[in-house]
């Protein structure tokens, strides 16, 4: 199939045009118009089958997940995200296969309102880049330096889940240890993140440093802090965790596990003691679940805390090699 | 390693900081300020080992062509390159493999004032997905609609060179054939295409459609008349070809080879009649060599003709799959 054929049938059928899209797919390159006044979060994210995601995933959570991760960049930056970019390499043109990638990929093109302006089809081993491109405010972003000792230390929604999913979709007969309905909730964390877009721009009207939790909620952490300068109090038991994940550790959760396995796709972020009260609120009202799980503190480095103990961490979360 | 090691050891020490990237390599994501006024000119492509370079090519020499090809791509549209994103995938990391890898990159980045604004490393077989963005007029932009009937058809420098340095890197028997600066520059062409960005920018001054010619003449001509919807009268005979290239073929060139061998990477573009004296003393004044190979005719199909005789072209060009 010509590359030709290919886009005209599953990536140009596809896609949304925004007005600032000057000329899409099918040229050398395309052409976008920029919005006057605001800077551009630009991000790259590969993701390798059976690395990313195990090799059963189906095509539509694939395609699904690609652009949720990267999606997950631009809200950690509290960006508003516009254009979307997608290499692929895959072993053979399979329709089937690429019917339900792009099935899953443009659910978040839709919901989004995203347009898909280019890419590169290539034979190889299963791959996929996306560069995503979305707008932002310089100051009102959320760097990852913005940190300062003293800050309150949030997450949104629940953390844990999809290292669960993951060990279920590894594992099937995991599934018979947990209820239906449970054991779809922990694959659904794993293969369709919801990326915490609308989260990361209603904070950046504060200052807040934040990072997505892709590596694991101790080294994203570490992220900030390292960048920062500062250091962390960890409290573990504040972690809030979803009731199947409560359900599954039967009330003596593996917090190693919790804090250290990736693919969460919530955000983690400091808030400054003064603006807790007004950023809770916000929230609130928007319906997303933020929780305090800990303070930024001088001493640099992350400290685990269960309780008064200290929790050495053996594994400090993904490593790319 | 963890990617922080990787990115500060091979990726940050080496970038060239302009002063529109507000925030660089190592948060969740760069943040850029487009100038005023102009367009966003965003290509990406892929290169996979045994597929776009065979796998026994120099680390230097892949960094390299990673890069010009993607520049390539900006070169066609006639923008003016900036902000480059790199994401790499290899079955481990070797050091002096990167090293070499990030000195043929680096050499395009210099050379051009890019900045490395991000990417992502992973493990897997190595293949590399780049990510560039220039700044371009919408209106000046060298979109493959633009081609006209009567147009005449130019090519930028020699074609076919490459093809002959992808025959010698597979078949190192074919180098005794070969005088030793012929076999060096048959493979340079290959390895180390020379971008047109110079000439792209150039050429805005002009109404053209253009293309590079990455698939081969035949196929990426083909495409401008697609999309112009005109077809084109190719004369071989007036391809111009290098001495090492004529040489070679002893008087008889394999034009079927020439016109359907990808990678020459120069830049095929149409012009109008009335701007033609203009168009060439501008580039003859620049020392661009460019050459009349053709005209754009309202039938549909590009004819390739050898005098008056018609060649059928058995292979198209490059297939993706």
């Amino acid at each position: 199939m010509s590359e030709f054929d290919l886009i005209n049938q599953f990536f140009k059928s596809n896609y949304l045009k925004r007005d600032d899209v000057l000329l899409g797919i099918g040229d050398d390159c395309a052409i976008l118009s920029p919005p006057p006044g605001k800077s551009l979060a630009v991000s790259t994210d590969t993701l390798i089958s059976g690395v990313h995601f195990p090799e059963s995933t189906k095509a539509e959570d694939i395609g699904y997940k690609s652009l949720a991760v990267n999606l997950s960049d631009l809200a950690a930056m509290g960006a508003d995200p516009a254009w979307v970019s997608l290499a692929i390499s895959m072993p053979e043109v399979n329709t089937i296969w690429l019917n339900g990638f792009m099935q899953g990929f443009n659910e978040l093109l839709d919901k989004y309102n995203l347009t898909l302006v280019g890419g590169d089809t290539t034979q190889g081993a299963l791959s996929i880049t996306i560069n995503i491109t979305g707008f932002v405010s310089f100051e009102k972003a959320l760097k990852r330096s913005n940190a300062n000792v003293g800050d309150a230390i949030f997450v949104t929604n629940t953390i844990g889940d999809a290292s669960v999913g993951l060990d279920v979709a590894l594992n099937k007969q995991l599934i018979s240890a947990l209820s239906d309905s449970d054991a779809d909730y922990f694959i659904d964390c794993l293969n369709r993140p919801q990326p915490q877009v609308f989260a990361g721009q209603l904070l950046s009207r504060f200052s807040v440093a934040a990072i997505d939790v892709s590596d694991g909620l101790f080294a994203d952490l570490s992220h900030i802090c390292r960048v920062s300068n500062v250091g962390a109090h960890l409290l573990l038991e504040k972690i809030p965790l979803s009731n199947a994940l409560s359900t599954y550790y039967k009330k003596k959760p593996d917090w190693q596990t919790i804090i250290t396995a990736g693919d969460d796709y919530q955000l983690c972020f400091t808030c400054s003691q003064e603006q807790v009260d007004e950023m809770t609120q916000l929230m609130s009202e928007q319906n997303i679940l933020v929780t305090c799980i800990g303070k930024i503190v001088d001493k640099v480095g992350v400290s685990c805390l269960l309780g008064s103990e200290l929790l050495a961490i053996t594994q400090p979360g993904y490593n790319h090699f």
